[in-house]
């Protein structure tokens, strides 16, 4: 089927580069394309986004890019959609391809997979819960003072029973202390909490919560007043601190990037910023000085499994990308509030249920950043310094998953340093619990009066798509671990390194006591003075993996999270580490699955995901909302360049730099020689 | 013995802090009090500082300060010498009392116990060295280029002989490229290294170093010409870059810190800076809001042994506080260069051979940084957001060891949060290596022509003397543990921690598989909501220990860096893991000591003493100087507030912050009804 001859509204397609978010009038095309595939058909759109390109195809074209030749065909503009039919409820994936203006595939969901939660889905059973008789007799039953009210959270709901196949919410349900726009209502949680199908809207089951250690719950009672812990600054008891003092940056000549369309240059980089509604910010295509170093980089999976073992607490395990989408959940970034200095934005689209694009302003911010020193060495003998500073490109994007805020930065900087750097922060989960006479938990921590936060986990998985100097690369480890005590080590200090290929597809664990790195390099170039491939290590960050046990849902769910390294070879669709559908999911269909293809992976195109994460146990301070926690993995050269990369950059200096002296108070009447004052030189004596 | 009659010359001991750095007039008073002790007797000193007084003194007196009290008498300020008889060659250790001027006892070093290296000392070996004729005659074998000379960088000798009891130093030696005050030595190592003792001037032995990967070395022969890898701008064969755009911090009210002398308050915190010639940067008495937090913080030791099995090479171990010190290897930073922004500097004093103090004239520096978004969370609903950005308050010190330098920073921030970073760069430590035919070596790597830089490892020690509201604490570990499979945790999900109290001094291993996160509580302070002594938890930095075996006498010389953790019962003069005496030491007198005293360190006065560090495996990108590589750990409040500290920082604003809008290009002619240029409000529906 095309659309070749009836399509009337221009679309830009043509000129969009295969690595650019979805456009407005793309979205739209896709939406005539169904409706056409459907005639008379009432459609309910989950989800209409850009499709990753085919590799294979593409590669001709970036890499006509890359060395100024003439471009080969563009590489076709792929879109996919979510979408079920409103009579019957059947959930279908079409994949379209937008040049040729026409449906590729139109494929029905298998029964019980379920497509991600949608915006416009979630704010229907939020109202829904809020007027449901059954939710407003339990509301009645606290008996609030006058001017507070509920609200509710509807979650994705982690199902307990491999036969469910209607597709549930499970809400919580919170007071309201205060109708404030920033009203904290995660302080003061209810006990009780609605399942809803979200099909049917049919109310499926009221759960109570427990009140205390054990399994055990009541019917709703009226509720005991407490305050609420308050962020937002108005609803503060406390006065701001009021000693802070501006601290203003400024790019006078404008910033050392340039932007065309998504397409970034900055300091010997090139890269494209893409942006999909479900991984949010991704990178595309990043080179350096003309040479190919990844292809693509995201982070394709997050999950949350909670550890309190209470009902129906069980359930919560959040997948923020599989499930809702980081793309969606992005912020919309305002100037000086999220971002300091001189700021450039990107924005999205979406559609909403009826396949209207909804513009996502700002969802991307890109600045420079000063770092402090990059490099430095004085020679002592001349006092002669060479300093260089590390400027630093930030891309951003803070993620609002109801309660909680995730934010994304990959840095770049002028060394050939990649660095993705993850900071947790927002509001915890909270459940109720009764803790007004010193109850405490051991799965969890009071963090004000009636409210406790439970330990979780946040698992991430890094794909990267690496690209060093060519797009087939070997992933393997190297270990340091001392020479053996023979006459070519007779004094016992001699150490070396022993390397471990990834020959086949699987799995892999860090390990700190052997200082465990892992590197990615081609075979096929070697440097002219290491005589070593050409290789990038991952800094990475070596964490606790999934607590749950491998017999546990949970665990079958998030296999991706059991397991720090993996290595798969290449295939188009195999973006997300835990598989396309993790919304109810009974079992992952992801990097667990794939490596046991057993594929060749030296010397071939290979992809590596990283687990790292945090095991958050909470602290009273990460309430009410959470300093963040920072956690960081770099993508560094290792034999790339035949020298320190970044010697070119320009020293630092106060002609450049224009700091300022902090004023000293008058001095004293001397007591001695005046030394503190005198215009002393380097290691001047005092006599 | 007392100079308080006979002291003319006027003291400002009277008026400064027990933990203020050493005052030049001390520096004149101590020689004073040595030279009456020992009259007509020629000195020669090593080392005058400040002593870190007794802290049962000091007490009463920073907790009357804290407090707000009246003062009580304040602790005498305490002065130590290292020295040598000029005629006999005797080194002592004295202890002075600079308020009562007088001393306090002298002592001889043991036989075979070597005081530190001083700069006089190096300056002159190095010296001597050139002039040496056996170094003459090797340099002359080299037949060098007209215009290339040869220089020497002294060492520090790690013995390897039980019985050794000279003073010796062995000198690496560099061909000269340039004369430029920049010009990269180690970039063209020699194969002869003289060995001399420091005491008799004598030339000990003459050390010819492999130029291959065994131990086989041959008479010098004459230079074959490589070109050396500079990293002077001046000298580099490239262009600098000039795309990179000036970047301005200003801070138009001033800082937000007030310093009075070395006290200085920033943000609810106080502290004092203190510096010594040893440890250079020290922190003491940290208050956060008036409560105590620790009492002193520093990097107490750092060993570099290097993993190259040939000789000499196994005898390269520094100590580079212990043989050295980092705060008389401490730069004197200048202001654009080093610093960024507001910047306030101290200033130190140390002592030459003579007795003389010599100005150390900003060697740390203070200004407040930024760092991206402290917490944000955005109410999804109403879309109101509060966002805090990370104000930081930074101390940095960087110190140049030879080749090598050391970026040391103390960081604060508004939410409790107290970070050590360390940035390691500067030149590697680097040996000629015949590599120009393609060999390597499986412990080292090649970064130019004949140069090669051997694997090595940098240990770090923290020390961390906590004061968690109050000076008896207890140090204690937590593990994340899967609940058991019963029926309190039916559905498999749970998990919670198991605490490890620390209850007698030992050492302990860090587990990332476990998550294991090591804590510091006031046993006697319960928080009121969470019901848990309050504390501090260590985000400890795991790292490989010290490969060397237990057997080798590097490992005997660093024990401490064979553990990460170790928990210590405070005594007065155990400030440093190494113990005191590391030049040349055979065997450690530190951590792995006091351990075995068995002490109680529950709800006592406990020191924590953390080991971390690199496996430094150099990359060719870390030559001629390196890209830093940056290690962190932090300590972070744990139930030792009742909530967010940081509720009461003012929320980031465009007011406040001035950021700039990148400009964008002029829209080309709209081919679509305008999306992109139009102004749409946040998730405006785009028809």
């Amino acid at each position: 089927m095309s659309f070749t001859s009836q399509e009337t509204t221009s679309t830009t397609s043509g000129k969009l580069h295969p690595f650019d978010p979805v456009r407005p009038e793309e979205i739209r095309l896709a939406v005539r394309i169904l409706e056409a595939s459907f005639p008379g058909v009432p459609l309910r759109y989950n989800r209409i986004d850009i499709h990753e390109p085919i590799k294979q195809d593409v590669i001709p074209y970036i890499e006509a890019e890359r060395l100024g030749k003439p471009l080969p065909p563009r590489p076709a503009r792929l879109l996919y959609s979510y979408f079920s039919r409103v009579d019957t409820g059947v959930c279908i994936k079409a994949l379209m391809n937008a040049d040729t203006k026409s449906l590729i595939y139109a494929k029905e969901f298998p029964e019980g997979v379920q497509p991600p939660m949608d915006v416009d889905e979630i704010a229907g059973i939020e109202e829904h819960c809020m007027q449901h008789p059954a939710v407003l007799a339990e509301i009645e039953k606290l008996k609030l003072p006058p001017g507070m009210t509920v609200c509710n959270d509807p979650w994705m709901y982690g199902t307990d029973d491999p036969n469910e196949k209607r597709r549930l919410f499970q809400c919580f349900m919170y007071i309201v202390e205060v109708d404030h726009p920033e009203n904290n209502h995660y302080s003061l949680p209810c006990k009780f909490s609605p399942v809803f199908d979200a099909r049917t809207k049919e109310l499926v089951r009221m759960d109570y919560l427990p009140g205390g250690a054990d399994h055990q719950t009541v019917e709703t009672q009226p509720w005991v007043p407490v305050k609420a812990v308050q962020y937002a600054p108005e609803l503060l008891d406390e006065p701001l601190r009021t000693d802070l003092k501006p601290y203003i940056v400024q790019q006078p000549q404008g910033a050392s990037f340039s932007v065309d369309g998504n397409s970034v240059y900055w300091q010997k980089w090139r890269f494209r910023v893409g942006f999909n509604n479900r991984e949010g910010l991704v990178l595309h295509n990043i080179t350096y000085d003309k040479r190919n170093v990844f292809y693509r980089l995201n982070v394709s999976e997050m999950t949350v499994p909670y550890g309190d073992p209470r009902a129906p607490y069980h359930r919560k395990q959040a997948f923020d990308v599989g499930d809702v989408g980081f793309g969606l959940n992005a912020n919309q970034l305002s100037l000086g509030c999220d971002c300091l200095g001189h700021i450039k934005y990107f924005d999205g689209y979406r559609s909403d249920s009826k396949g209207n694009p909804v513009l996502l302003k700002n969802i991307i911010c890109m600045h420079e950043q000063d770092n402090g020193l990059q490099y430095k060495h004085t020679n002592y003998r001349s006092n002669a310094a060479t300093v260089k500073r590390n400027r630093q490109l930030v891309l951003q994007m803070i993620c609002t998953v109801a309660n909680y805020e995730y934010i994304f930065a990959y840095i770049f900087d002028q060394a050939g340093n990649v660095e993705l750097e993850v900071r947790a922060t927002g509001i915890l989960s909270t459940v109720p619990f009764d803790n007004l006479n010193g109850e405490t938990v051991p799965w969890g921590t009071n963090v004000g009066p009636g409210v406790m936060a439970p330990y979780h986990q946040h698992m991430f998985s890094l794909r990267i798509d690496p690209a060093i100097d060519g797009f087939n690369n070997t992933v393997y480890y190297e270990d340091s671990v001392p020479l053996p005590e023979d006459e070519n080590n007779p004094y016992l200090v001699g150490y070396t390194t022993e390397q471990t290929v990834i020959r086949k597809s699987s799995s892999a664990n860090t390990d700190v006591n052997r200082h465990r790195v892992f590197k990615i390099r081609n075979d096929n170039v070697i440097n002219p003075i290491t005589y070593k491939p050409v290789s990038y290590k991952l800094m990475a960050a070596p964490s606790q993996m999934l607590l749950l046990p491998k017999h546990a849902v949970g665990h079958q769910r998030a296999e991706f999270a059991s397991k720090p390294i993996w290595v798969t070879k290449y295939q188009d669709n195999e973006l997300f580490a835990a598989g396309e559908f993790t919304n109810q999911s009974k079992k992952a269909d992801g990097v667990e699955t794939w490596v046991q293809r057993n594929d060749d992976t030296e010397n071939e195109d290979v992809v590596l995901w990283h687990t790292f994460g945090l095991t958050h146990n909470p602290r009273i301070e990460d309430f009410p909302v959470m300093p963040m926690e920072r956690i960081s993995v770099m993508l560094r050269p290792d034999g790339f360049f035949t020298k320190n990369p970044a010697l070119d950059v320009p020293p630092s200096s106060q002609a450049f730099n224009k700091s300022t002296l902090h004023p000293e108070p008058a001095p004293a009447a001397a007591c001695c020689s005046g030394v503190g004052g005198s215009k002393a030189k380097l290691y001047k004596r005092v006599d």
